[in-house]
């Protein structure tokens, strides 16, 4: 069925063919959404709860707590998008020969994603991190080009 | 890296795990996207370019053109929205040995979906409803329900 | 002043001008997203606060009750709007006259999609999927197709 | 079925129901919108096409006429989306019972934000400004409040 | 490096060249949503928890905090957005040179903002309205339209 | 009016406080913004109109254009936005002290991301690339990091 779309014969066709939209994709997207995720679980799990029975620290309190979960979430989704934009978009038939585990590193990244926004993990916080500093080192090297990992926090 | 979150030892248990979130996933919603984006393709190439001179019927027609390519744009995306929330979210381990083509399923109808934006190609708009079907099938036999495939349009 | 867009003279004319923008309408769309709240809605009485002091159960507690109640919210807004496109675009003055009701269906219902937002009601909940089974059975009589109602949860 | 919701007995409490999610509707967001639609339709309509074979002008041309034609449509919809939540979250029974033609002017003013997407109209255009002048009038009238009339363009 | 966007060499020549886009704008954007902001943290500040131990009660509590908070961070966010489209696309180097402070005075506004979403600080609302306050005399002035200042709450 | 907010004493007490959402600020985020909206006009400028009359190519040729110029449009919303959490949330009074254009750079910087939408200009998206440079080193500087600058196309 898919036989047209996916016959691309060599490697260079295909990163060829991956210019077709705008050619530009970068795995720090997804690593910039994930360590934020990182600092917002740290956050929560050090958070405490004002003790007695004060109105306004209790309010603020809740504000707080609720906004490192909600932005969790939104971030934790953010960094499932943009890796789905690499394993869909940029990624082809000639790199999955190369790296026959593509699909189960970003079924699994994308499954850390999910985890991380139901659980308040710091350990599927940083399984997602380090998933995502493997896909820099495949997307890199099928650019052949040598972009050094950094992280912002 | 991954082995506490996928040591699921059986079918059942991971659909009771599905359940985690809020448990309600439908194919229709991405192939309610694909009619559309079906659907606008067909309009697209239908679409005849005004003859003579007159301002207001040019303005006309490049308004729809414009509108037909932009919401299949939208709706192509929906659908591969949609398509990535059922593979990520709702399969599990246990549907992965039952149908090891899942990933090679959803990455084919994933790369459709960009196909779709990226021409006008009834083929490919036509292709993409069939990988959709394909879900259908598989997602409600994993859920022992008979649920019949229709199309809106 | 609105004359000239609604001198529709028949049932026919209506329905073929309802194809231009896209043709595509599926009220399954507007009821996954009430399953969902129904589901949440749910999940959320059914939610135990964790006894004792542990702070890392008390922050998954929370966690998970905050996702509910913000998961809720989303999905009751996407099924107001997909009501709401049902309602502006798709129903036309030749359908008000077979459904003098219609204006009151879709207000009820969108007024019990903010009520879904606003409180934790399983009645209210409930309320809202039969609102969307009776748009379900207008909608698809208009169409002259038989659709079965079917739910995914 | 709508019982419970419905059975304001009067005026007042109608009011301060409208009070329960934030209370803050101003009738100015639509205007603002609609200000858009109807400027973007005027410039669609002045815009000329270059003459002659300069690519660079042709892209221009064609990069402004585009801009004009997805800014109009997301306006369009984004003014649709401010009626409905008047329609929906901010009127109340005991409205509709003052204003009886309140969902017509609701429904007539929403199709007519669709067909300012699907047309380039200055007609259309007008008369959705005139649909929420009425709106604004309706609505301030039913506060109690002397807001006047002004546009910003 | 910016010297040909910005050598505009009259106050004029800027207006007519903020009518590129679509020339329409108001600061009554920013102030809807500011009057949320005001609002929502009145009413987190009023909310009291339920005493004892009913479920459904403490469940409604939760639902309505939760909202109150995310829904207060939405409309903080769209004040930000309205006052940046103001302060990036509207006001032009000629008005720089008749407002000084022009600058300072949309960095605070800004700032304002992500102070009310951290906090629930009914003081800094209450400065944020102030904040918009000014930038409607700033703008409207700078417009040579009298416009008067409202609120809708 | 906006004293207690800013009366920070040093250089250090503005970064630690800069911590208190997620402390997560990266400009690659902007970066690879603006390098899709450069590698899009390029696109824009390079695409030929195809000749004859060839309905198919010409349905094609408008859905690439199209696609070039709305994807252009939201890329430099987003680098736009990018920039404008950088400048209202990260940088703080100590910052300005010391980078005392920071102001005029990020106004800039905005400018030209609208330029680059209503032109097709390369030189506007060349100057929008070394502005975001210019932040990446203030940025890295002010956080006493060293982050090399590299480009992903």
């Amino acid at each position: 069925m898919f036989d047209k779309l996916f016959d691309t014969k060599s490697f260079e066709i295909a990163e060829a063919h991956c210019d077709a939209p705008c050619g530009v994709y970068d795995p720090a997207q997804a690593r910039v959404e994930a360590e934020s995720v990182l600092q917002l679980t740290k956050k929560i799990l050090d958070l405490k709860r004002p003790e007695g029975d004060d109105a306004k620290a209790h309010a603020a309190y809740q504000n707080t707590l609720t906004r490192f979960i909600t932005i969790k979430e939104t971030r934790a989704d953010l960094a499932k998008h943009h890796l789905m934009v690499l394993w869909s978009d940029y990624f082809k038939p000639a790199h999955l020969e190369k790296y026959p585990d593509l699909h189960e590193l970003f079924w699994n990244a994308a499954k850390l994603c999910s985890s991380c926004k139901q659980e308040v993990s710091l350990e599927h916080a940083e399984e997602l991190m380090a998933a995502i500093k493997r896909v820099h080192e495949i997307f890199w090297e099928s650019k052949g080009k040598d972009v050094p990992w950094y992280t912002a926090s």
